[in-house]
């Protein structure tokens, strides 16, 4: 039973753009430590895709995210990775979040939104503070959309205050953040796995 | 010597939406209030306008960002509206605070932002819960690019746990709320005079 | 197997008070939904105990805290309880939280904390706004120091803006209310389970 | 016209014990800053005083608020200082923030709280991460209770993702640091020199 992840670049800036992406640099190296626990990874940058603002499944005209939410559907576990700005998620990572909202309405006979039993961890990185408060919306709007939440589910990477270092432009991954990562992988495949064998039970009838 | 107000309603709908937009009734009530403390509101929704994803003043292609920007510098205050989604203000919002973050490099010979002297304030609503938090996030972010935030500076508006009911469906607007709008005006128009006379001292040669 | 609780009452007022708390009510409506899953449940009203500031295991001179540390470590899942002031968790609730800042020290020769297999939720009761906020921050403290947190493992009351009512005397309990509460016994009391009987694996050799 | 400062160290450690406090050492070269605008400072460690939990002015029983109330409301400006903890603010600086709720209820008979006029500015402190979210905090609800935010109203430290380096330890203080602090206080004297002399209008009769 392979566990399948699907991970969300919500860096402001599309594939086109010249700059590499921090945030790519963790969230790969997040795939690759998924590999050695048997979970396969898919990548997308958001800004790559025209999502429309709403809280609908589709928004018309367009709009890219019924297949983002098909892809998040057919994954069993989440990662969302952003960069920092003012201290906050991206505006661009919070679109996404927006249109999850109506998993709350998308429920089963028995009460249990299409998200359940899926895992999300959260990848952020930025080049100075801000992390905990980032990891502190995405679990808590990730969690009131249905997702599980694993022990330490997020990794980091963020420089002294008002910094100016990127993540991608580092020789080496601190120590530190190696360490997160691994452990966010253990974790996130392990509950992803548990789950997946184990849903949540339903409402009684 | 007349204050210039700018409200920008964070809406995810743009004016061609059938919808009415609940925050676009509060800040009509704000300018209302605002008009009798001798105030000039200009309010634009700011999901009518192309704002591409990025920080820097101009990021081209049809970016809509310099007019609005224009509209920010030209004016004396700022009121930042914005709906609650899963407790957190809007990713429309967000978008406008992102290109804001730019003002941190924007300062006169004497090291001031391009936003000093101006004040701002803060308009939420919801459905349920969320108001208090998106204060937080939205004076944290206002005052790091520059903004000076003045006592009581949010007017919200939000139902019961999980309610359901739009603020412009409401009948009559609530006591408690007309009581913020009229706080809210009568000290950021205060406060924004005071400091139209008297800029902030700049860094010391 | 039966799973143990613990629940945690944040509020700022001592069982000496007078005054019932509203936080008191929403947790024993949690146990009783806890029994029908099979989950006893321990309450405890952290304002009863002289908790010391400090983030070690033991801060002596008298500290109440070894022996909550205690019951946290025998339980199998906690629910963390706590009121709502100006939008934000309450001192009481924080001062347990940072007590379990050292967990992150205290992990198996595997390095797993403590805490590893423990699920948390959270539940929230003021007179109005700021529920989710709180949730976001406790969701991510508690998860940080090792907790796992389950589907939608949040009950919260909030009323009106700027309302008044206290929870605990409302005449019934919010349909919506009661229906945060069996999801979050329900989901609780499953993943408690699935943990238990397959703990996270640790780091390799 | 003096300007008067009270500066609130929320650290969790009290004056007796053996560990210097970095949050201290942020307040001092704040006090060293604000003399040079001409504003005197009162620094107090509030781990010295026992603050009682509770949410009136008074909570009786050797309470310790009282008396630092007193002092916030014959300063013109308030700084309060705070340690990070899972990127979060100190309970003990929590605790005098539930204190100043009560300021709510505490007006004049224009409507304005005791606060009205003062201004407010915070400086924290930390091994790593999160500043932004302790001042998102902190400025929401100290304006809640009738503060006003200057410009740039905080300085703070940090280093980098799961640092343990103490601000204290630091051999001198880093630049950036350094601007913040000049920034702060520059900003924070002028708006209470300018309050002082031209306080919010109430509410008409």
């Amino acid at each position: 039973m392979t566990v399948k992840a699907l991970a969300l670049n919500g860096t402001l800036k599309s594939s086109n753009s010249s700059e590499k992406s921090s945030r790519g640099k963790l969230l790969q190296l997040i795939a690759e430590e998924f590999k050695r626990h048997g979970v396969e990874t898919e990548t997308i940058r958001l800004a790559d895709y025209d999502i429309k603002p709403g809280v609908t499944s589709d928004e018309g005209g367009g709009d890219a995210w019924p297949e983002i939410r098909e892809k998040i559907l057919n994954a069993d576990l989440l990662v969302l990775g952003t960069p920092i700005w003012l201290g906050q998620p991206s505006s661009v990572c919070k679109r996404a979040l927006e249109r999850m909202d109506t998993f709350l309405e998308e429920t089963d006979d028995e009460g249990r939104m299409v998200s359940y039993g899926k895992v999300a961890a959260v990848a952020v990185v930025g080049n100075e503070d801000g992390a905990h408060h980032v990891s502190a919306e995405l679990f808590q709007a990730l969690n009131d959309v249905g997702f599980t939440v694993p022990a330490n589910a997020v990794a980091y990477r963020v420089g002294e205050a008002m910094g100016s270092t990127n993540f991608v432009d580092l020789k080496r991954t601190p120590k530190a953040v190696q360490a997160m990562i691994s452990m966010l992988a253990r974790n996130t495949a392990h509950l992803a796995g548990l789950l997946k064998r184990s849903q949540y039970p339903g409402e009684e009838g």
